[in-house]
């Protein structure tokens, strides 16, 4: 027979992403709406362990949706990834009368959540993280609104690079997962795409690429650099020591994190803040939030983190297309 | 057998749509990619009869996915309606060896596309229109950037809203759907969302939810009103003659048709273009292509047509809920 | 001599304007800097005589220099207007140890802040306003961010209109005053500014400036219209049935009031509330700061009302110039 | 006798600035409203010598106020820093009938402004840089918009800042002046400015303002640094090491030359690109045109090289005083 849920715990793990104050804000009211209790656990775990745990009101998520950042704060926890710390995480949770929580974070986060449902504290995950690289999920809480910042801050550089005739490498976020680059590079109409997943390190190609570009007429080149390929700046430099033109590189870094979300950040993690608390109170633990194939949806934590996904094929050839 | 198709048209029409550009731009550069001629019909239907029909190059779409509007200009046409005007249209295709049309624009405009196609003309057809109201995709072009600009226009109203403690009501384009007002109503937090599918025009239940909102210390009331519903100003005057609470009404109009494309419009709509063309070139004629369950596909113009798409009624529960 | 001054009250009065926080803030930190205290007073002037005043140290301004609206909160208060008002006013100051408010408003403001003056409360006065329209100065808070705002705003009415080849009336923020609508009609290259200043209601002219602008090839037409001329939505029905061409009115509104300050807003604004409490403490009184020949300065609030200021002329020029 | 002036030239020199366009179109639509012709020189004095050289009419410059960058190209040319290149640049103009040429550009364009005038061609010099460091204008096309650029892509990186309880160092452009870094400061409420003009490379005193922010319960510690300061990714080292806080470096880079200006870029390289035409009519050369003392005038090129201004000290002071 399924736990009664009386009081819910939320906390936010990992790199922060835009959309994770909707996704707390809907945790927070929904539970309350549902007649629940509510915590508050600053910090992710490390706070968990720090019994960094607030009371939450309603009123205590007014006026949040529209702000990037994290009003929980978040942290890396080494700790919370031995069995003694997950074990008295569990405990304070029972202290603090946490029946379950709902963590807002990336595949990192959910291994910890794992390890909490098996003791007995009931666990969701929703997916938040800028990197779209959560395989059981089409969408994750805060990659639209780092695409649209990486594409703006993009748009601005290509005016200059146009202005002066320049080739220009602009790096943008993701570790493992070239998602954030895919998009930029069609949606800023790049020349040149570097994806972790899909990249040969042929820098000839791309130089020759350059090359025959300027000669058909093109006044800049654009060149998607993801941070997993990394290296733009002595990239930059041999590209202009080997084609002549003069070349620049912009890391785009942080300002990808943060800023207000998109509407479909603000509209899609406070959907998933809500089903997250309504499929606690169907007695579901160990389980993450996905939206796959038009829907809402979830799945047992461990099968998620089983998933793979990849960089679709028909997109891919599309963005060379378009490029010429 | 499938014609051969060698030249393929493009044109835009209806309301425009921000991402109109990106996918006139996708379906010019694959094209030629694939080794077609392009020709750009300006301003719709309208302008296939006045033959105001130009050659399309690559560089003739640089420059454009960040632009809102449409280049080629769109017009609404009265006698494409009529059997006569069509034969017309498909003649001036022929005469300019045009084998193919892709058509950008809202449902009204699938119907000329249906008699293009029976007249010999192959045509496809892409969803353009900010309302979202094309039942066989859950995507159209435009309807992302809509959304954001009126959100972030509504984050403006609700600043001054709290400083003065007022009421504000804010009306969203839909005249038939209520999609961009419900999005707005849950990115932006409003108390209240009137959408033509679910507005019961009971106003007194709004002006007793203003009214114990300010009991419960709420020091602002956001009312998105589609414009299906209207009468904003009326509705205002209304509300403070019964609430005694300054309100004011904010129509946000035309400015919610343009503007430099969000990533997912641009996106998108690259890839439908894109797509458009290469179903093209199967052979398939009088399809309009949609996004459903994660997936670019094509249905059959009529089939498309008959399809029916309401709110999401746990989605419009949500939004209830998270107003507390 | 000079009274000295161990506490300082601040509120802002009037329409909110975006920048208010700043110059909060900048008060609030430098009265601290200065080793003075500062009381935080609610919802101008009604809120001073309902004695809603709070204590404020350097952490409750912390994280609003970017936010629109005003924390203070902002209210009228027609009891201030009477001398009855103003005493109950300063009676209440010196109950609670004030010996000198910032005031934070539009001309209005300023008697009140006259009248505590008088009454022994030292007042020092900052031009809070979007509309432009303090004589005694080039510069008023909010005014940056309201320009800016409505600027974007008819960008992208703009796009919508050129594709439809429509013409569109812009309504922008200006009972008095058309310093908003001139700059926009500059800055998004209007082909007509209607102005408090200027117009002189000849619609003809505007009609037949439509119909040539038409002949020469133009293929869309932007009027913008100061709220202080209006009836922007019957003009263009007139419009429209005297050119035979598509003609939309929007109006901007309450946005215009709203959303993050721009660098200006939150620079000037700063730098004005800092001087503002270091004249105070220089122990002047009765005096207004504004932005003139490059310099912050004040000014006596009697002379500061009395004095003009129109629309420059050779600038009001060149916006024809520009439109052809 | 002044010489009579029948066709003017324009061109861009130097790095690009958002608002250049603003400035053209003003230039090539005053002159054409006066009675002249104008000709657009491509890639500044390069474009010059290379004979680059195109009429411009009034439509050429349609729609292009609100694009960043310059239609007309932008270069360096050393050549034209030679007598040699100067009189071949003179020559080339008389052979094209250009009997005056307005440069839009920093400094160092002005030099070869004033050979060209010497020569017998007719120049007006405007201050086009996003730096402001042209010492007789108040006012540079290009620093609104950097500066907006700059510091909402600040706050961006603020929101993670807080998130991750981090220090953030941020590099903006600025490599002898630091008025970006300045107004950033102090409109992104930073901890700590750094500027060319006033950092005397005490590292420890940052160390220890961040450590006693800190304990002050400070979540964030936000540095602005300029380009001319620079090593910002070792700075971030060497203070993570010294505080064992967390501390990391994104220098802004490109998109702070680009993107769409803000009204008053718009607005003001508007009236300067008409006011260039109009002292060129009266028969002024070797002029600058400037914004000082809030008035538009004009100065000769030498005195203006020969000015010098500095930062503001209250206003420097005021920054401190605001980070509390």
């Amino acid at each position: 027979m399924a736990k009664e849920i009386k009081t819910i715990g939320v906390l936010t793990s990992g790199g922060d992403a835009p959309g994770m104050n909707a996704a707390i804000r809907a945790v927070v009211r929904t539970a309350i709406a549902r007649g629940l209790k509510v915590k508050g656990i600053k910090k992710g775990y490390q706070g968990l362990l720090n019994e960094e745990i607030i009371d939450m009101e309603a009123k205590d998520v007014s006026d949040i949706i529209q702000r990037g950042g994290t009003i929980l704060g978040t942290a890396r926890c080494l700790e919370f990834k031995e069995a003694e710390g997950q074990k008295k995480g569990a405990e304070i949770c029972r202290k603090h009368g946490i029946d379950g929580i709902v963590v807002i974070g990336g595949d990192g986060s959910y291994r910890g959540a794992q390890a909490l449902s098996r003791l007995g504290i009931n666990t969701i995950g929703l997916p938040g993280t800028i990197d779209l690289d959560i395989a059981c999920t089409e969408y994750t809480i805060g990659f639209d609104t780092a695409v649209n910042t990486a594409m703006q801050a993009i748009d601005k550089v290509k005016d200059t690079s146009s202005s002066h005739e320049r080739c220009s490498i602009i790096e943008v976020m993701g570790r493992n997962a070239g998602y954030i680059a895919l998009w930029c590079g069609i949606a800023n109409g790049a020349e040149d795409i570097l994806l972790p997943e899909k990249y040969d390190y042929n820098e000839q190609n791309i130089i020759n690429n350059i090359i025959t570009n300027r000669k058909h007429g093109k006044t800049h080149h654009i060149i998607i650099n993801a941070e997993g390929i990394g290296h733009s700046t002595s990239m930059a430099r041999r590209i202009e020591a080997a084609t002549g033109i003069e070349t620049r590189a912009t890391i785009l870094g942080y300002m990808q994190r943060g800023g207000s979300p998109t509407a479909k950040d603000r509209y899609y993690a406070s959907i998933m803040g809500a089903y997250a608390v309504d499929i606690m109170l169907e007695g579901k633990t160990n389980r993450v939030v996905g939206y796959q194939h038009g829907e809402f949806i979830d799945f047992d934590i461990e099968e998620a983190l089983q998933m793979q996904k990849g960089i679709n094929e028909y997109q891919f050839e599309v963005s060379h297309l378009l490029s010429i």
